[in-house]
């Protein structure tokens, strides 16, 4: 047999080999984890990776059932003091306004134009999503995702004076690569609009356009000057946040996750539909905890607030983590 | 050095070779495509899938940007003499009828029974699929799955007299396990109700339930008895057939394709839209003209009717699979 390489090459024992090798190699990979203070966070997410990684365990996963989600604003990246993607819509609802006079009585744009974080809180995200898919219709999605990048090129956090997309959670970034190591498939499950996300998420988390999950406007399939084009309808499709984010799991995944980590109530739903599945379950909170390095922010805030959760993870023994003294690094740049 | 393997092994070269040696067993597996005739359509897939891969052409597509698509019936599995589903649904409203005695008058309810392909095909997927939504209304979306399932055990194809999961067409199962060996990720992308190729898809597929596409019906989030349930609701959320399938396909996976298969004018707006994109493309119907082995049917067809799309696929060079006579092998059971 030796003198015949493509025989053992082709063999099935020898391609398993390779791809145990391949795995062996990555699992000696740089400490996974490393902004990550060896708190009870970090123990209580190895521990279960552990326990549904290891074959012949009670509680083994099958790699193709180990989906994990994660809500986007507050949990992947930074939301204070607004919700980037209403800093976005507020550039392009500026833009827009010469042409909609009706605003000037919207409560909805007023609330933007003055950044009346309670009034915006108050009323939700489903007007302002409304308010938007007006301001845009008529856009091909090509123009809208281009009017995105744009944006990202020449926007800054207006505390950090970066680009928003440095805003990402270094901590994240790092559990979302060491659970894609251990066989997950990570998804990303976000009341914000879901081409707002995909235009960055491949490069920011690993996350491809096809793994992200989010509110949506319609679109209407049409040719445009003999060109097949989608161009964007003022009508809101769907509003993934609170108890749309299980629905909007169902239609993207088909499947029920058996891991999930957000920051807030929008994303208590969510995290109940996680827990409610057999066998090994982890739900996740961040806890804004760190006003000098990021935000202290919980149960009185207008954007991003962690109040019913939070009671909920606290008596179901869910994971909470306090941001401040769990994480050594929140930004790759720090 | 050689005395610290682990540094070795921890190093990116050494994990990049252990890649390189897994890619190269697997590309030397068996024949791909053995069911395939050496014919027009064979040859053309794999000058499409060596142009796109191969690194430096012109032709080149990374990994990451190679989405695939396919629609399900008479594509991917039978549809004749009905669609499978149409036969999971006669039997779900005939169970469901003693409930509904407004049905004898509906049209649709009508045509179902009466098995009237004219009829059904004139009316179009949307009545349909609103009757089936009433039927099932109330049911949480796991006893709906379990229903499925249940069906599929023993229901049977009459001509074939076999499970109807045995109807899926072995050349393209090996179409889309060659595609995946080569760094695609594979799409189903239906008509039909999403769940009903859920339960199924990874199974005949292997593709997994988040990658399947299709109509769907609103579901609702609440907590009943105290567990967290989505249930089905009497409404239609989404047609994907026709012009909702670029609409699908935007909404599930975010990017145009650069392959995609079908078979009917229920395909065609997905075929250009997937055409309409910059770089390589491969467009790709498959022609029932196989009587004896399976069935023979065309523009006059009320199911799976070609007609528009076959004169576009002619008119601009797309691939038209002749299955009679580049076939070798329909069903595995053959």
């Amino acid at each position: 047999m030796t003198d015949r390489p493509g025989y053992f090459l082709r063999s099935v024992t020898a391609r398993l080999l390779a791809l145990a090798f391949f795995l062996f190699c990555g699992a000696l990979q740089a400490q996974p984890l490393a902004s990550w203070n060896d708190g009870p966070s970090k123990q209580q997410i190895m521990k279960f990776v552990a326990d549904v990684t290891t074959q012949g365990s009670s509680a083994f996963v099958p790699a193709e059932d180990r989906i994990a989600v994660f809500d986007n604003d507050g949990t992947l990246w930074s939301e204070q003091p607004l919700y980037f993607q209403f800093v976005f819509l507020l550039d392009q609802l500026k833009a827009a306004a010469p042409k909609h006079p009706e605003w000037k009585d919207n409560a909805a744009f007023k609330a933007l134009v003055a950044k009346d974080q309670k009034a915006l809180a108050a009323m939700g995200m489903k007007p302002v999503l409304e308010l938007l898919a007006v301001a845009n219709t008529g856009m091909t999605v090509a123009q809208y995702e281009q009017a995105i990048r744009d944006w990202l090129k020449t926007a800054r956090h207006p505390r950090f004076e970066r680009p928003y997309t440095d805003l990402v959670y270094k901590p994240m970034q790092e559990l979302l690569a060491y659970l894609r190591s251990n066989g997950f498939k990570t998804f990303i499950v976000s009341g914000g609009g879901v081409e707002f996300m995909r235009v960055w998420s491949a490069q920011a988390y690993g996350i491809p356009p096809e793994q992200v999950v989010g509110s949506m406007v319609e679109v209407k399939y049409g040719v445009v000057d003999g060109r097949p084009a989608l161009t964007r309808l003022p009508k809101i499709a769907f509003v993934d946040d609170g108890p749309g984010k299980p629905v909007g799991i169902y239609r993207a995944i088909g499947r029920r996750p058996i891991f999930a980590f957000g920051n807030s109530d929008g994303d208590w739903q969510m995290l109940q539909w996680t827990a409610a599945g057999e066998g090994p379950r982890f739900m996740g909170l961040v806890h804004h905890t760190d006003a000098t390095r990021e935000y202290a922010y919980d149960r009185a805030s207008k954007i991003g607030k962690l109040d019913k959760a939070w009671d909920d993870a606290v008596a179901k023994g869910w994971t909470v983590v306090d941001m401040k003294s769990e994480w050594n690094k929140i930004f790759a740049f720090e």
